[in-house]
């Protein structure tokens, strides 16, 4: 596991948006947008189950995320990672609560729709560039 | 080959940064943000030789691009596609010149780094979403 830079957990830390590539089934490479933070070095996305990137990353552990700022997109991090780990609900649940509040500056919970299940997956990081 | 849709072509022609993945020589997910334009529905991705997009794309033709408004985050499309083409100097030169013209609003030419050669990636979408 390698540790984060400070500008890593700096982009990390500020409401900045991650992309997020998996692997796909097929091998091919899949790419969305995510919000993002972290306990201490430990990268925490969070996502629905049953969702391309869910199904990605339980096959392929190996992640990679870019990530800039809003204000400076040439002001950036690029994380190669793995999954260790997942959380479930309720624990997810809270965790999506609070990145809602962090990117959005709101207090309210993230909306629930039904049948959705959250899940948290847990990423080391192997090489920050 | 997809066609783009409205709102890719308006994302795509806006400028907006696109996120690009690729696979990696282990199988693994690199993504990197990048300028992007096209050609009808052709994508063009400029980059130099060398890097490890143009290695990985050289090697696996599939990519994914993630491009969201960079006023607007949640409005944004994913495509996957495919290298179709490549371009080499001179001619990506002068493109890699029109792209720092969209992107830094400047009629400067983009930076020339000795040794530094430029290659333009087309791509043709297979899906969009």
């Amino acid at each position: 596991m390698a540790e984060l830079t400070d500008k890593a957990r700096t982009l990390i830390d500020d409401p900045n948006f991650a992309y997020l590539a998996t692997v796909s089934k097929d091998g091919g490479p899949q790419v969305t947008p995510v919000w993002i933070d972290r306990d201490g070095d430990t990268i925490r996305i969070n996502t629905a189950k049953g969702r391309a990137k869910d199904r990605n990353m339980r096959r392929d552990p190996r992640v990679a995320v870019s990530i800039a700022a809003t204000d400076d997109p040439y002001e950036r991090v690029e994380i190669r990672g793995h999954v260790v780990g997942t959380v479930d609900e309720p624990d997810a649940r809270a965790h999506i609560d609070g990145l809602h509040r962090k990117y959005h500056d709101t207090d309210d919970a993230y909306p629930k729709r039904a049948g959705e299940e959250r899940v948290v997956f847990l990423i080391e990081p192997d090489r920050i560039h």
